[in-house]
């Protein structure tokens, strides 16, 4: 067992005296509402009966989607429809061979079971989804034509973004009143290219986990392994479009939030080059903070379905019209190339994190199967990868928490467990001087020069490494992201794909040497020592895919390449 | 006369105690070799005997380039080709019609006169450009090909940018022994497309002035009126490539830099988007601070030149492997617009700074003669410019000018009048707080969306504004930049054109309406009582040509139309 705790790793930020009992009482009734009108919001027409009460199902390790098709949850008609991939859906619904409201009721049941199942929603307004789903219908029975490439396509936002004359919280408590008046410019988006909404997912306090604990809902799960975490900070996203709710969802990510709940829930997911896809208007925490910038971007059960979604979203929906940050700069069309035309690096440690059993055998086999195809394989060694694992902390909490506590300070909501973890990285409370932070750009720069130049020099098309060292965590149990944060400060386009191979407690098992292994840090013991292999039954291990910046199109056709190679296919 | 003085301004950094006679006691005798080095790198070859003693030019107003043709200083095929089009004289060095050493030859002659004239270079290296031109020649003989775009074509540097085993101080004497061991990205590309380089170019102390003065060599004089400015901080640059000296000069503009010199001094100039032209590898202050951005561009004597020097810049030396700052964005062909096919609006006043009579009369021509063409012109009104100037100045000495101010303790060099000028901008020494500072890159984002938004909604596609109050200033007299600066804090790709008019006394005077006009602030005040309309004789009038971020290839192209219709040629 782990000889450090949770508890020592809070040295820079005390977090004492922002609880603020008297004040969050206030508050409590608010929350109470909030949940009873979700519980409300479940739909009879789409709903289940759970086989048990959901905290044993939790116990049990229980395999969600496996259940979906065991019971036959959905007709053979709703089970084609979901998992049909977005373009196919596009195209039959263009042609008038499926009715968008078909396409809707079948996401919708899905959906809707998933969050019966995993908690993944903070919001279901499936009245409103039909609604938009009949008046689709119409347009294109008036018309003879859709509104745009996404016509009838259920698409799910992680709850953050601004979504118009709804509340946007961002999972704090003192948010819980705030309407937004207009949609995120995403959202605009999406609804403009034709996208059916009717889900909003749930997140972590803060935003600031690679979990979802909160004060609205609590935890959302991993729909393979119900005892586990779907990973964060975008978790309702990554169980609902694991679990198949919807075409696509839209998570956003500063340190691994679409990546690490694709590779944890099962799913693929797109961490874009920053300034690809409109962040604007949403409740974060994050703005004029440009020394690690969040993007938005796409998690899917194809990788073609990425590349439709970052084609049209950006090809037809020119964002640089309506968010000033987003370069005008379209999206290329890049044929997938042949393994033989592509040379890959694997990270397979990054000098801070072993990785446990089931992703080492990942790594392993991934890099087997490709070099096997013809894939150009060499080892990646990570460079300077605990600086900037330490500037990147330092980046977080520049302002010294300022903004994170005053959002605390309006509810005096209890700041729970993994918030405290990321308030305590870099300098925590003490902050930076505006000199200070210049002088971590610039390293940042340094590091994105070094990695670039590598890649230039050795003739390196792309980067494989794992996005955690472990598969999905326990909830509440994931303190170090190194992986997935590397890959922010370097802002490299990444995309997490699945490996089409699951924990499994008879192989994943700790060889003899581990009980020898000398931890390069706490945080590592503390990660590492929480594997035992059978409680991560089934859990998906999915890695990442990186290429230099704005080098998008051609990770996303690489990725096309490899899961072709490793044979995976989500949508059956 | 103006009651308030400069002195006035200065209230945010008093600036005592930086001066240290005693330290700089040691630097004045290495001040005085590289100034003795300067002189004796003029090759008598090219060099002229000056008609006057320098200062009797000066107070003469004598018109450098007038003196040029009237004189005959150079020869009749000099003359042609140093006033042939880069994108001509690389077509002939390609075609083995002319010979590289041939056209460097007449290039460093009118350099060189440029130099006497007007005290725009650093350094000249003469020897190493004809070396350089021979061995261009040579690789032409022996491959009866070229080393790429630029094979042959004299390009000027601004001195900060850094030259392999040069010194490179950027006009702080504590770097005078600085010396590069590499060049910087940008000089790099120039090089490996060809470009020979002799000379480079003179820049203000800290390189934060509109103007040139520093304790080097002190300021470098306009060429087409040596009692005015060239502008700055490309001061050098905008001097020679205005007076032939050279195919393109390469400037930077963080504030103006780029803009002011190229309007004052008669050329024109290019502030690209942000990442576009790498600005990796330089002696400037500005590492990691990415508040408001510094870039480099081109100077020339055709806009057809910029569009060449940026698309071979671009598409054949592809900065993005060099400088994983620049973005992967290959210049676009864009046709130049009919006149009838875009619209502009005019910026007549910035609610800042009213416009002298020259300037005032340039932009009420230019629109006129526009409109008459066909193009659409309607009236601009500035949004939130006093927002913008206030938020860019705070941007600027955000870090309470520590970092200015550690370089001055190097040497204890004296700070000249216009560095006081800038350091006292936005809070001065007081600096920010982390917080503060992403407070503002906020408003910055929200100021740009608020213009691209104005813009998209009004069908606007370009933007004609004055590049500053004035016409080319008196030396070390300029002092608000809220012309220039609003495109930098915007981001918006900017070219200043030539209107082909020049200040004429007789004309270009205040009418009576002035004695009554109410200023609306002493930096207004100080900026337009200098201006007296005798004291301006000759000077150019250059405005800018503003466009939405990263449409830099259609500003470029509707510069081309727009200087058709004004029928200016530089090259003759």
């Amino acid at each position: 067992m782990s000889q450090v705790t949770y508890e020592s790793l809070l040295v820079n930020d005390p977090l004492t005296g922002y609880d603020d009992a008297k004040k969050y009482a206030e508050f409590v009734p608010k929350l109470e509402a909030y949940r009873e009108k979700l519980i409300n919001s479940i739909d009879p027409e789409y709903a289940i009966v759970l086989p048990k009460p959901i905290e044993e199902l939790y116990a049990d390790q229980f395999n969600a989607i496996k259940y979906l098709y065991d019971e036959k949850l959905l007709s053979e008609e709703e089970l084609a429809i979901t998992n049909s991939s977005g373009t196919d859906l596009a195209k039959k619904i263009a042609s008038g061979e499926l009715k968008s409201v078909t396409v809707y009721k079948a996401f919708a049941k899905r959906g809707t079971i998933c969050h019966q199942l995993t908690n993944c929603a903070l919001e279901i307004f499936t009245d409103e989804g039909l609604e938009r789903a009949e008046y689709l219908d119409k347009y294109y029975e008036q018309n003879g034509t859709t509104v745009g490439p996404f016509h009838g396509l259920p698409i799910s936002l992680k709850e953050h973004l601004f979504y118009k004359n709804k509340v946007c919280h961002g999972c704090f408590v003192g948010n819980i009143e705030d309407v937004s008046e207009v949609h995120g410019v995403t959202t605009q988006i999406l609804e403009n290219l034709g996208a059916v909404f009717y889900i909003r997912t749930n997140q972590p306090q803060t935003l600031m986990h690679l979990c979802s604990d909160n004060n609205y809902i609590g935890c959302t799960r991993n729909p393979y392994n119900l005892g586990l975490s779907p990973g964060g900070s975008s978790s309702g996203e990554g169980a609902l479009v694991s679990f198949g709710g919807s075409v696509a969802g839209v998570g956003t990510d500063i340190g691994g939030s679409i990546r690490a709940p694709a590779a944890f829930s099962g799913c693929f997911g797109l961490r874009p080059s920053t300034k690809r896809i409109s962040v604007r208007g949403g409740s974060a925490l994050d703005a004029g903070q440009e020394s690690v910038i969040g993007v938005a971007g796409p998690m899917t059960r194809s990788v073609d379905d990425i590349d439709m979604w970052m084609k049209h979203y950006i090809n037809d929906g020119k964002p640089w019209l309506l968010d000033e940050q987003v370069i005008n700069m379209p999206w290329k069309e890049v044929a997938p190339p042949k393994p033989s035309e592509f040379t890959v690096a694997i990270m397979y440690d990054n000098d801070l994190l072993k990785t446990t059993p089931p992703i080492a055998r990942g790594l392993k086999e991934t890099a087997a199967k490709l070099e096997n195809a013809g894939v150009k394989i060499v080892e990646f060694k990570p460079i300077k990868s605990k600086l900037a694992y330490d500037v990147v902390h330092q980046m977080y909490t520049a302002d010294g928490n300022i903004g994170t506590k005053a959002c605390f300070q309006k509810s005096g909501e209890p700041i729970v467990r993994l918030t405290k973890n990321y308030l305590n990285y870099g300098k925590g409370s003490k902050g930076l001087t505006v000199t200070e932070n210049r002088e971590l750009n610039d390293i940042r720069n340094e590091l994105r020069q070094e990695y670039t130049e590598f890649l230039v020099k050795n003739d390196i098309d792309f980067i494989i490494s794992p996005t955690y060292a472990n598969v999905a965590p326990k909830p509440k149990e994931i303190y170090n992201w190194s992986y997935t944060s590397l890959f922010n400060i370097l802002d490299f386009p990444t995309l997490v794909f699945q490996t089409g191979l699951f924990q499994d407690p008879k192989v994943d098992k700790w060889d003899d040497s581990f009980k020898d292994y000398k931890f390069r840090s706490p945080s590592e013991e503390l990660e590492l020592t929480s594997y035992d292999p059978k409680e991560f039954v089934g859990a998906p291990i999915g890695l990442q895919l990186s290429g230099k910046r704005y080098t998008d199109e051609d990770v996303v056709a690489a990725g096309k390449t490899i899961v072709d190679i490793l044979g995976v296919n989500l949508l059956k």
